[in-house]
């Protein structure tokens, strides 16, 4: 184990704070004043306000590029300082922090979960009292970097059973698995749940249109046509050459952004 | 002072400059052209340009969750060039740099200043001459680079008294004491400079609306119904749960922003 | 070569990934999964999509400011996936890695370049394949991260001669060179191809308007007349005190760019 403990020092930091706000410089400053050896890297900082889902997406698609023991901070929590828990999760290689809203669903479908806490307690730093606002400065930031420092999360926590996470992928012929958007980025390219599996086995209507084009990289795209790709994260993509598929659609991460899958 | 010399590798910037351009990683390369040590945080580098209040505000907000001997590097400097002077201020714990053009208000407000010096000479870096534009890098960042070598402040400056600081916070019955809005976050939550402790005590109105809620936590927050919350910095900010109060109200941080309170 | 490899542990990133995706954070995973010492800043991830001339610009306002063995690793890449190479350059002080797409071409004309290699090979960290519209976590990062331990471009690649670079700079009275908007600044500067040695020397006209007010510093300027300064890297910038000139003159990075010298 002392080889994990040693390489603890890697926190990345998702929410959806911007970067406007001082919000997640002040989480890097607890977490140093905590740890000053921590290495923090943002995975991005702009989730859509309250957007659960795509955060759970962009965990998915970046975390198994991060070093062994690797602590994940994820705050995309509206229901901060209500009755939600935080609750801690450890694997083989990584740990990961987030409110019990769904947004590690993603993660959960792919690693051996060994154990999850409740988050119960966390350490201070000084004298003020938790804020009912703020729990990345007050919770999250404090405990991640405990947890940067060898400790684990059931120092801090009480063992607790996650609710069942709803079904991530689409699955052809099975309910409740929907086809759906999960993200768009800045390409305008939309990020679906639609694994590899289908590629050049079914279309994807949106709206009025179907797209039906299968390219393997973006030199077969025809200019001016929607294609379907498989992304970087072994999903498909809806995208358009030197262009936005979002734009061309319409489509914003607002809506249900249910797709119909044909064929 | 050993310790604190020791753990002087922080460096926090704050300004306007966005992050479309090379400015704060051009920052970044100098510090850490003279300190491969430092540790570089970004609080916000998304100041509504030439906002010096509000960089005011960004900065009161979060320095106290930085490691003691921090160096803060405050850039909102529209007077970059001309005739306004550069300051460097000591507390017990930080230490600040920024243009003497109230920037630096709200945290002397706070602490203890030990004593103040206009900077007159910053380290150099190589044989170019110091520009009239970019002061961040030719000025802020190899100073800010020496300081976390655990130079002092008064080895490049000379001392300096800073103008006296226009009020900060509301206080009742107190001329020139203002209700504002100092800043709005990613969720169109109003940040105001009104003190805890008229909680319960005093409505605020914007515009033809009054705001007469009060609530201790976002869940207690009724649907649709503009409330006044004790933000995580101790200040009366104004919301909307899962909506934008800067939205209902067409408020932006252009505007005088003064606000009315009542009762 | 000691010092020089001791000292390459800086490694910039510049691309147009934006910050809403998980794209840089997993860069960044990627290079501390193999050198969990490397020092990261971001010069910007906000190059406007695809946009290779603006990338080099930004590359070459800033790559001077960074620590002598710094590598720059430069993702703005349209041609993900297809038939165009990744070059690596070496020059006395610096490693820069880019697609072979012109990115370079700034630098080129400033340094002198002792060899440049075609990457045929990246290290990797893991059994998955590489993909093909996400090389900045299957080849750029893993380079990088090789390189900032001390390996050489040559290790990774082979002798190849680049395209020969357009004209950069505006050059009175020389065919194809052309005056040009290189980069719209936050506060709506526009920096130009133009040299500093034309300081007062030429006017610029941008449709119908002719801009024919120097100034030194921005305490000079006149309210409300655009005006050309010498800006921070020594080429003409088209200004407007506290305002923007790229709103006045309804411009934007997309159009064609070139401006007409006039005198």
């Amino acid at each position: 184990m002392r080889r994990k403990r040693a390489s603890r020092n890697v926190i990345a930091l998702l929410t959806d704070f911007g970067e406007n706000d001082h919000y997640a410089g002040t989480m890097k400053g607890v977490i140093l004043s905590i740890n000053s050896r921590a290495t923090i890297v943002d995975i991005s900082h702009h989730v859509s306000p309250y957007n659960v889902r795509q955060a759970g997406y962009l965990l998915w698609a970046s975390y198994r590029s991060f070093p062994d023991g690797t602590i994940f901070v994820c705050v995309v929590d509206p229901g901060v300082g209500g009755k939600r828990k935080i609750v801690g999760v450890e694997t083989d290689r990584f740990v990961f922090v987030a409110p019990d809203n769904g947004l590690l669903d993603m993660v959960r479908a792919q690693e051996d979960i060994h154990q999850s806490y409740e988050i119960v307690s966390a350490p201070r730093i000084d004298a003020r009292s938790i804020s009912t606002t703020f729990h990345g400065r007050d919770v999250f930031a404090p405990l991640a970097a405990a947890l940067s420092q060898g400790k684990s999360v059931k120092q801090f926590g009480r063992l607790y059973k996650m609710n069942k996470a709803a079904p991530i992928f689409y699955e052809r012929g099975k309910e409740n698995a929907e086809a759906r958007i999960l993200h768009i980025d800045r390409f305008g390219n939309l990020v679906t749940n639609i694994p590899a599996k289908y590629f050049d086995r079914c279309a994807v209507r949106i709206g009025k249109s179907k797209v039906t084009t299968f390219i393997r990289n973006y030199d077969e795209a025809p200019r001016n046509t929607p294609c379907i790709i498989v992304g970087s994260s072994g999903l498909f993509e809806i995208v358009l050459r030197e262009g936005s598929a979002a734009e061309r659609f319409g489509v914003s991460l607002q809506e249900p952004n249910v797709l119909a899958v044909v064929g």
